[in-house]
């Protein structure tokens, strides 16, 4: 099969999109709007919101460049002299950018194979360059979309130099987002720290709930009537990293474990893919252990 | 039981709402933002949307009005300059006003009782100030709620009489927004032009399923796995409306007619509950059949 | 308001309905099949779960009274026999008992309203006939209900002897089922063991997520895009009785306390009522923690 | 890539499976439920459902063959005579039968993907033996799975000998169940009825809403904030075949055409899966327009 083209074919016009925080004070709205609007940009879309109790101003402003009269280094450095001045964290992004993503992956196949149909579909935004795997049961597959695969074996004792091996391969490839498609290992700090808010690992279960090992054991030992699926940012702290998105559906006593594990990766594929384009398109913005998803 | 308060507990601080719609162009941002910061406004949320298809430009402003500078008649009258100038069409709500509204029945009384519950319980903006039903059923009901209930029989003969008694009664009431709550009668003309986009309906379906009378017996006969309900604008066109709000649960063959109507129920409150909470919050913007809902 | 009928009026002619669980082996079904047809029961619904990891069996039966030929009474006594020597346990109720149910609230009042009023419309099974609070507030919303009203009030040194107003409370109502609509204490042994699975508390979260206080709380600070809803039977250990129903509600970071509260209301309501009328239809069945719902 | 076996690894005792409907009376529990017991068989499942309106019964029962004392002729010539003495329509069904599906495609390809990708993690019941489409595009993706891959094109002119090739191809292959994955093409009577109720098409809205071509461009349109997807029985009256299931998403005013079409693909692959598997599982019933789901 052959590559799909990563520009997405919605949105054809490139647009910037800035990503802003701040203390909230007056202002922060009209600074930005008239910064765009004074050197030609048109803004097809914008989303606010004030988080009241923590004082916290989020912002996402998507814009035309058709006619913006700035260079994009004349932009970012523009921007910084008012974001500055007024204490604004800001992160900027082209949609005609090329976002090259890893795909982590361990014996289920049904996440990557997911997200590989969608970009060959070019439904997905993001570039695919390279999948890793600690089993080497994939490679004729990933073979088959055209992509490199390496296969990563790793033992408790060896994980130190596994992730070396794997930062390595993420460097060569120009990777910017690391997706953890039902990667069954545990990700120390060399890795999660050089990819801070770009490693996104789905979980299989409503987190909090059944955080852990073995989920679906969980759920069918403790009865519930309701499975899940939880999209997060990677962390230290396992499976408590900012949640980006997350999907329930329901069960009965009829479902034995094995009914459970494929509703579960229903839920689970559909969940990573939501949350994988939300990032790819800018839309996530994490603060604390919470994301505002515009 | 006593009345309940019609200010929410949750925005006490009054802000002002501006909900806009223009043919899109640059600057339509900006100028709105500039507004309300030169004269001392924060900006609590924003959300804007453009329908590219159309060229349509939307946006839902709302800001405190504590450092405001200018009266609200002044307000007005300066946000017009720009607006008129700009080609924007602009509605200007304040979260402190009084937004009266009429309840219309029939027999059957879950919507109602719900509704009642909620301002009650002080979770739904709006002030119910007078219940209106082509039955006598509910007086007691609506009673014991310290509300005035008018018992409005109508057959096709006497429609045309009983909508103006209707309508002195709405005019007598102050009444703004009017919400059918299952009335199970079709308002003419007369009704509907004076009340503007400021009649909502329950359809006991998924519209555009299952238009028309009976929509549980319909589905019913068709076999569907799933029913819903639909809040939406009254027009003369029945059950044409723009939508605001939709749900749906799902049903199987064990259900008979009798369960579907059960079932029913639960999502035709919530779903009117809702749609009703976003009207009164100002966030539902109609352009030709449709909705934003901000 | 008057009384509701507590028949229920879907189901005029009478049934029985026989709740069975054994160890699995040949024949059990065979067994209760003839029994019934012999005797001129005419089965209406039959609903049959077998969980292989326990190598359990559970069962369901209704059927019409019509033409049987036992009386109540050589019913249970014939039964008793084919289910001592199958060692099956079984209960037998009937549609048209009366099933005499007790709520207990506290300040909140969203769910016993909604359980008044599904009683009042006559589309929940069972009877209320008494509610008992631990705060004063509600007495003359449910005296318009025309229910009698006691105020226990509770501190953690009085509790023993609150409980045991409660129970002669109970008692003397001749409560069969205890629900609890959002009643802020804990129950402790004495109450729990009399009415064994026969106490249904709603938590407002999804088990095992958030168990304890503030769930609302507990999940604003943790970013979930979900919250919940769970149903179960009390027990002794707090949050941990078996699940009889569950729902979620998508929320976003637009969210705050308030709208997940408010948000959450409405899960609470339905998911309880739905609880409430599948262990009044006997529909539910207990082994270990976890429950069969046919 | 290899076929996957098409035994399900969850039931690895092979069981039979009979659907029954009949007029209902007293006894034909009883009649089903003596018949298995006396010749030794064990009941795993069974699902009765009286429909009381129309006075019929169905049932599905599954059970074990372990100990089972007639051979499968003898089975269904001892069945046969107490299905007719009752005057009741029986199938019976085994669960370690191969079931042989055929999947039909035209351009877009996300359920045929799913569904090989289903098939190759050995998680969907039946095996794939032929894919055939109108237009070439997907040959080589289904020869990586290692299946046949017919290219019938098809004008209105030419659709009659193409239905006969097509129907040379289902039947050389051996084909029982044939899956419409998106089939852009009105099958005739000569196909439907050569497989009644064996073909399954996925339709890309909640029927009956848009029914007809373009649903997503009549929800569009329509300004819905629900859009579905209904897995049916194909019959010559497009769109009006017993449903299967059923599923809704939301959508908003944000989501334009290429969002809900996005938005929809996931929901048709979901939907269209567990339809087929429910089908092979022999856990649907025909009856009129309706199905009973077991």
């Amino acid at each position: 099969m052959s590559q799909s083209d990563p520009a997405s074919p919605t949105q054809p016009r490139p647009t910037a999109r800035l990503l802003l925080s701040a203390r909230d004070r007056p202002g922060l709205v009209a600074a930005i709007a008239n910064f765009i609007y004074s050197n030609g940009g048109d803004v097809t879309q914008a989303d606010q919101h004030t988080d009241e109790e923590e004082g916290m101003f989020f912002q996402r402003v998507e814009f035309r460049l058709d006619e913006f009269e700035l260079s994009r280094d004349e932009l970012r450095a523009a921007l910084a002299d008012i974001t500055n001045s007024l204490n604004m964290n800001c992160s900027v992004r082209y949609s005609d950018e090329e976002r090259r993503v890893a795909v982590l992956v361990s014996r289920q196949s049904h996440c990557l194979v997911d997200l590989l149909g969608r970009w060959h579909a070019n439904e997905l935004p993001g570039k695919p360059v390279v999948v890793v795997s600690n089993h080497p049961d994939h490679a004729e597959l990933v073979g088959h979309f055209g992509l490199p695969f390496h296969y990563l074996p790793v033992t408790s004792e060896t994980r130190q130099a596994q992730e070396a091996a794997l930062l390595e391969v993420l460097s060569e490839a120009g990777v910017e987002l690391v997706v953890l498609a039902r990667y069954m290992q545990i990700l120390t700090a060399q890795v999660i720290d050089a990819y801070k808010y770009r490693v996104i690992n789905i979980h299989h279960s409503f987190l909090p709930a059944f955080s852990g090992g073995r989920p679906y054991h969980q759920a069918h030992a403790r009865g519930v009537k309701l499975i899940g699926a939880t999209a997060h940012y990677a962390t230290v702290d396992l499976d408590e990293g900012p949640i980006i998105e997350q999907d329930t559906a329901r069960v009965s006593h009829r479902d034995g474990l094995d009914d459970l594990e494929r509703t579960g990766r229903d839920l689970e594929t559909v969940v990573l893919a939501r949350a994988v384009r939300l990032h790819l398109l800018d839309r996530v913005l994490v603060y604390g252990r919470k994301t505002v998803v515009f």
